[in-house]
């Protein structure tokens, strides 16, 4: 069932093997694809301002509805005007369902047909989630997407739990689609299945008889070997209805974004860039540095000589990132998220010219071999 | 005594009242007076790009030796052809002689005649810091502008006791002009005396006898009380000789700077700015906002709806700013930082304008008012 939400129009523009290159247009802005979101958590990536964001190549970036809903909480929000004016987002927004982070960071999840409660983490309030409540508090924060609410099962379960996890996440997504929400927000069903490639094929078709504006899966990344994943993502990504745009939630690496992007994905969401540069890890595109190592402390060179993110280009020296990380110093954690998420942004901006120019295939084996990731292909 | 040092001017422009505007050349720039220097502790502004701290206004940064010592070590930063290089800074710095924090941050402290030894805040290694010592380790750290090392007494001191750190500080001042320094270097002299007018006045004209670049005024701001420390000022900071700049140390309040500019003050510094912002307290014409206070939550004004800074400009909400820092995220102490330092800047920028103008007495008063500090005047 084609989708119709109101501002939504998502083209393919050319195709190289299973690799897309298309457009997605929201109401606040068009996003090439296949593209990177930077996850903003509680209102910001972390350590960056919107425009530096926006500087590293990134035209659409993730709300965690449940850290938002918990604080400053949707109301607020919609006092503001929604997420994208409270932080100076001006450009495209999705927020994910906030089922995913409700299970893994709070307390005395209970799950029952009709959603599921839990205790804050913050102050132990308790809350309860369900497919329609899912999209009202979406529909508060005011993202461009909305994320339906499904059910995750966890990575080393039965083929039973994952049945009945794909058949809930089923009866979930019609009730959000039946829903009521603001004009202008898209909304994205969930396809689960762990690694069972059937269940996933099977799921992904029920959930393309619905009117929704895209298609994620689900499920990944989330204990299961990566290998299984790939497996998996073999098996069943370019089967999933081509009119709409495929993302895959909560992946990954570098590596995993390259060989995902040839298999027929579109979109990408995680922490790791942002989280790795916190913890002192930058990522370049000959592998990662451990900026506290002692083999840095009198490097001249920046991160990466040959990168043209702020950090790179403006002549912050290994030795001195090292420096600033060690003594605990805010800027080096804003230096590396920047060029994390620049890398990211590059890695994506070169995949989508290599689809355009029909070498996707050679784009992906050059920078998984300099990444020393080549075994992959 | 003229000073001599290579690369260095000042020249007084203006004169209002006690208040004067004046330029002090520096090899690496100029740098218009009254100016306040925000504090690079660590070799950086805490959460600061050197681009962002030049954009408040700011044209000099103090990077403080002790730490610098500590970590990463002069010899390090030397490799890296010096502190300027190693930040990013291309505008003026200034380095105080470590003498300061070593007595109030390391552990069993030792001070004979010859110097003083303690040890460090860091590993607990021995050090040794004397006024021949101090020059060298500036020399390599490479500031336009090197501070002697003196003796601080206590704000409490009996007056024997400050006349014996006041007869301390003269030495080593000497000293440490005898001591080889790189060219392109300036050293200024520190005059103690704590709150006895008598004494600073005495021990500015025996400084002013050597061949420093500038004079500060050491020994404020460490305990006594405010309205002794605008008293002493009153009395001797205009006596201190006219042809080089005057340079408050470690001060201070936005209502300290528009005081003691009038008393004819050129220079300051403090972390007060940066540390308050961490702090979650913003500085403003009006006076002070603490952001998390439940009186912001749903405020949509930015911190003042007439500052140009980049938050302020930029649109971010107090409510915002608010949720931020509740959240703990790091933007929050950012953009808070970079409005308290344009918040000085401005402050300094209307100070030299208003002098210009020969109406600093207005520009003060009215300065105050506004932010409640009427009765200082």
């Amino acid at each position: 069932m084609k989708p119709s939400s109101q501002g939504f129009e998502f083209h393919v523009r050319a195709q190289d093997g299973k690799a897309r290159r298309s457009t997605l247009i929201t109401p606040h802005a068009a996003v090439d694809l296949p593209t990177f979101m930077p996850v903003g958590t509680q209102g910001t990536v972390k350590t960056l301002t919107p425009e530096e964001v926006a500087a590293t190549g990134a035209q659409i970036v993730l709300g965690n509805t449940y850290h938002l809903w918990l604080r400053p909480g949707p109301d607020l929000l919609a006092h503001f005007g929604g997420l994208h004016a409270f932080s100076r987002w001006p450009h495209a927004m999705l927020t994910d369902s906030g089922g995913f982070q409700a299970f893994s960071l709070s307390a005395n999840v209970k799950l029952t047909e009709e959603g599921f409660t839990f205790r804050s983490h913050l102050d132990g309030q308790k809350m309860f989630l369900s497919p329609e409540e899912a999209v009202r508090i979406q529909g508060l924060i005011g993202a461009d997407i909305q994320m339906q609410l499904d059910v995750c099962s966890p990575g080393n379960s039965e083929r039973h739990v994952v049945e009945e996890a794909v058949a809930r996440t089923t009866r979930w997504a019609k009730r959000a689609i039946a829903s009521p929400r603001p004009e202008g927000q898209a909304l994205f069903g969930i396809v689960q299945g762990a690694c069972f490639a059937d269940l996933r094929r099977d799921h992904a078709k029920e959930l393309a008889e619905l009117p929704f504006d895209g298609l994620a899966l689900g499920g990944f990344s989330v204990g299961e070997p990566i290998p299984a994943m790939y497996e998996t993502l073999e098996a069943i990504a370019f089967e999933i209805d081509p009119e709409r745009p495929r993302y895959l939630m909560g992946v990954g690496t570098p590596q995993d974004l390259l060989i995902a992007v040839g298999l027929g994905i579109d979109m990408f969401d995680c922490v790791l860039p942002t989280r790795n540069a916190r913890n002192g890890q930058a990522l370049t595109r000959f592998g990662k540095i451990t900026i506290k190592n002692a083999r840095y402390r009198d490097d001249k060179l920046p991160l990466d000589p040959d990168c043209a993110c702020p950090t790179c280009h403006g002549g912050y020296a290994r030795g001195y990132l090292r420096h600033l990380f060690i003594a605990g110093e805010i800027l080096a954690l804003r230096l590396i998220s920047a060029h994390n998420l620049h890398f990211y942004g590059e890695l994506m901006r070169g995949a989508r010219l290599a689809i355009e120019e029909g070498n996707y295939i050679d784009y992906q084996r050059s920078s998984l071999d300099r990444m020393g990731h080549g075994d992959l292909l």
